[in-house]
């Protein structure tokens, strides 16, 4: 039985509480906010777990096996060193890090100590991205072309990060799971229209990653938007497909549509077909995904197994993120992914 | 009575050729395409129209008073300064010239002989675009913080221009209509997956048009989606849009939401509020928009009165379009307007 | 302190209990359903409620002011009247009853008793009718031509009532509530596709309802279709509205559109005239119904006001839905409503 | 070559004129209508085509084979019988009599002259009608459950028909072609909510056509709503699909899923079972069916072979107008069919 403890009551940490509480192979032994307030109102619906104001205490306790932590990205860095030095295997929430380098120094750590360290890339366990990963890996798709992702709606603004360290997590993290192909170099540009902080912080931004294949991924993010758009449309050789994830029910759609290359021999000019067959919806199971990655976090500390959204895929995202900082102060310039 | 010659038998000039067919104040006396039997599959639906497979012909009749040239890209500037040397009135398909000095050099043309050059930015005609200007002109989106255009399908692949010059044009004489600021710089970035001409073409590509104001324009153009898109999204202070051309009735929607800052000054802090308030969705009277076009051409000729889309804002368009070309050469680097 | 016991533990008691439980003016004393495990699953979460796997004994209990009653419909009178015999108030599930008189008889008893007697007809607690009621009677629509409602998908078949029974109450409280007009007669048609029970139970069904006004309203239900459609259309003189519950954010949309009649005295001709004109999407702020049905129960219970959602309004439900069955078993034939 | 008049210059003849006029195997030799006026507007885009103001000239021409009737419908009979009279094939616009005993006459007349008689049933020749019925035919939906139309508009009002005879023929003939079940009985309510005419006519309408099978049919017709809706929805034991002729691109969309009934040995009870898998969009070509259909017209007239939608199709289609009129008539009483 492994015992859990969630550092943060903010807007994730519940779902992750809700979630390792409802799961019967592990119990919630405590729960830690800086504010007793939050605790409090949330506490009488989850008996039996120990509430406590300092995160240091919780990793401290012997009885916690694992800690969950859903705090502001500037803490996750030391809060997960300090919950690892005291042997406990971590959760933390996406962005890994404020710097590539830190979230390298917790790899290191985790492996040295042995333990498990995930990072919550949540979207890699929805039942759309995983089919999406399936008909990659059975090049249904063909070569991939492009990655469009728009991720916008009228969303809030925050304090301490830009929109790409907001939204552009889910994305970079969905891409790098399917594409499997190591970036080349990241620009960006955005803009801050409305000044509440110092520095100011852009609201929307336009994200390229660029792969030496010819692909080319592209993010649109944006916080003042009228309408919310989760929309991810990948472009193949073979087949093109869409992912709207703010569909009921049709997320994902696969179109039998491309162009392709026929040399005509007698002319020896190139001529390109068009092809435009039926399309296709495929069923999508309906899940939690929070709690099939609540579940295989568990799995992975019971079995040492690697996780899917492991430290190195946290370091990666990191990077990118890191890129794209770099380039949005630089004018949109290249900026190399190493 | 005007007499108009429509040059070029493709897919545009047979537009235009109906149009002016059909207006009363005009009469259409030639048409012309190097190919006679596109000349002679068209022509009898069109009696009284004298068919030619060579343009200067045309230039030189003196039964002709106007042209209009719809003809490939780079052909435009040596047909319209020919026709402008002989004394027509033009009207040139857009984009005008393939070079910005080309483009300077028929406007010069056109005002020393006192000869009416317009460009056929077409969707400045459309109700829809008239209405969006309308109420930017009324303040009622208030400072206009982007424009962000997605236009992509399953395209025809050009022989001879990328896909920016392709279907950008659309989109960047909408937004110089619309903004009337002038744009500082350009970015580009683009992937050519199909290799079918020499030097190989652009088949997607991401524009990036900045402007000093902190408004921020941003185009994607695709041939290479499996659906078809067309769709602009207007952020303001005040209040977004979203123009859908897709949408049979409802092209445009109004939203009554924002972001405004409050400075709160006892706690010398910053508050964000969001308003969400009602949306609506115009009347947009339906008419086609290139019948409005040439007769505005043929009124303009009349009264001598400046085009909407006049010379100057063909030079622009092509300017825009020179820099994206140099960006997409430089890895996206910003390019200087002017 | 008003102290409230639910009845049933199927799908609608819990999110009763949920809601009650989180309100602060009431508490939650008992919880019954002859199932102990469905008890034992739900109790964990809600610490200090009495569990019981008979409501007489909760009925008896001194400690219990009101109960909410969300059990098969069958049985609804016999729990309402007991508990109303004990002095209970009492807000039951819709339908009220399965025959309208056993609906009299309860309301009936809570009036002489002097209890609140309230139906859970949840939509009218929407925010989206209560917009739509006060264009009505803003007289935003004009007269009510129709009201044509779909509630469609693949739904669980129920084995007790027919889809009419299960469905269409939704529509009929909705359509009452706003109409105000006493209906005059019920057509009803209806297939049963799938036997699997005795008697077949009607998996799809056509309901119209006539009014004196000229008004008609007219239902779709169907427990087997590929999408789910929560759709009513309403027709005025005036204006037009759709009300499409699938959207998560614009639920309404008003359509300034219709036809006149202009007579035209010179040619003693009739000449009808279309308007169409803006649509707009009223903002529909977003709540919990359940949240405020709950509410307003209380505050009857304490104020002794009529309940929006009163006994009447029950009888009046149960007596379409019973002229509906009528008129289904004769082939469609017109039932007088009285 | 066969010669073809058409006659009737109002909505639907000119489209019959340019369909014929561009097929080479036909020469288009006259064209006929009561107002000179809409006459001399088309011609000149029809040259070599004779006007005439009297239809009884042009079926008296020795050089017309063929005729196309697109005139108002209770002319039809009269036109019809003159042009078989005088040893003409007719094409006659749908429906194709006031009253199936005239419809009967025509067929008769037809038969014994060896003409071709044919009604313009034109979504019979539209690629999704086409590829619905291959489905049908491949008993890829198995047994069919219920066919439910809804084609709504703000529409013109008709001031010779109610809104049954104007919009239903559309999808009574689909329904017809794709069941081939014999209907049993019709029903139909409605209303008149705009008195403009006398008698008044129906501007809505809701009709249900009924099979022996269980199969039940349902079809809403309206010219007064806000929003243009175009929807077939069949429910078949296999398979259920909704053809969305709105839709540009994927009108036809299929869906796998439904239920089934177990019956379960041991417990003597019965299980249904619910199944959701893929959905599909089949490719569906893209012409003009009106195109088809006249092509198909001279080909039955050429070969002697029985249109698909001959003189009986049409009759079966004016059995169902009468029997929903009469419906209609006896407030909603079923009327047999026969």
């Amino acid at each position: 039985m492994i015992r859990v403890a969630v550092i943060g009551c903010g807007y994730w940490g519940p779902k992750l509480l809700r979630n390792f509480f409802s799961i019967e192979s592990c119990r919630v032994v405590a729960l830690a906010d800086l504010d007793p307030q939050k605790l409090s109102s949330i506490s009488p619906r989850y008996p039996g777990v120990d509430l406590c104001t300092d995160p240091s205490e919780v990793f401290k306790r012997k009885d916690v096996d694992a800690v969950a932590i859903a705090t502001p990205i500037s803490t996750h860095y030391h809060l997960a060193l300090e919950a690892l030095e005291h042997g406990k295997h971590v959760l933390v929430e996406k962005p890994m890090t404020s710097k590539a380098d830190e979230g390298k120094h917790l790899v290191e750590v985790a492996h040295n100590k042995g333990l498990t360290l995930m990072v919550d890339h949540t979207f890699l366990y929805t039942s759309a991205v995983k089919k999406i990963k399936e008909m990659i890996n059975n090049n249904e798709l063909g070569d991939i072309y492009y990655f469009d992702s728009v991720r916008v709606n009228l969303g809030l603004f925050q304090h301490d990060v830009n929109v790409i360290w907001d939204l552009a997590p889910h994305d970079f993290s969905i891409m790098c799971y399917l594409v499997e192909e190591e970036p080349v170099s990241v620009q960006a540009v955005g803009a801050c229209h409305i000044k509440y902080s110092d520095p100011p912080l852009e609201n929307m931004a336009y994200v390229t990653i660029n792969f030496d294949s010819g692909l080319i991924a592209h993010f649109h993010v944006n916080w003042l938007t009228p309408v919310k758009v989760r929309k991810i449309l990948i472009g193949g050789s073979k087949k093109m497909l869409i992912y709207d994830d703010i569909q009921p029910d049709e997320k994902v759609k696969v179109y039998d549509k491309g162009v392709c290359v026929k040399s005509q021999e007698e002319s020896y000019k190139i001529l390109l077909q068009y092809r435009t067959g039926d399309a296709y919806v495929p069923m999508i199971s309906q899940y939690e995904p929070l709690n099939l990655e609540c579940r295989h976090f568990l799995e992975c500390i019971e079995t040492g197994k690697r996780p899917l959204t492991d430290g190195e895929s946290g370091i990666q995202l990191v990077k990118l993120l890191e890129a794209a900082d770099l380039s949005l102060k630089n004018e949109g310039r290249k900026i190399k992914y190493h």
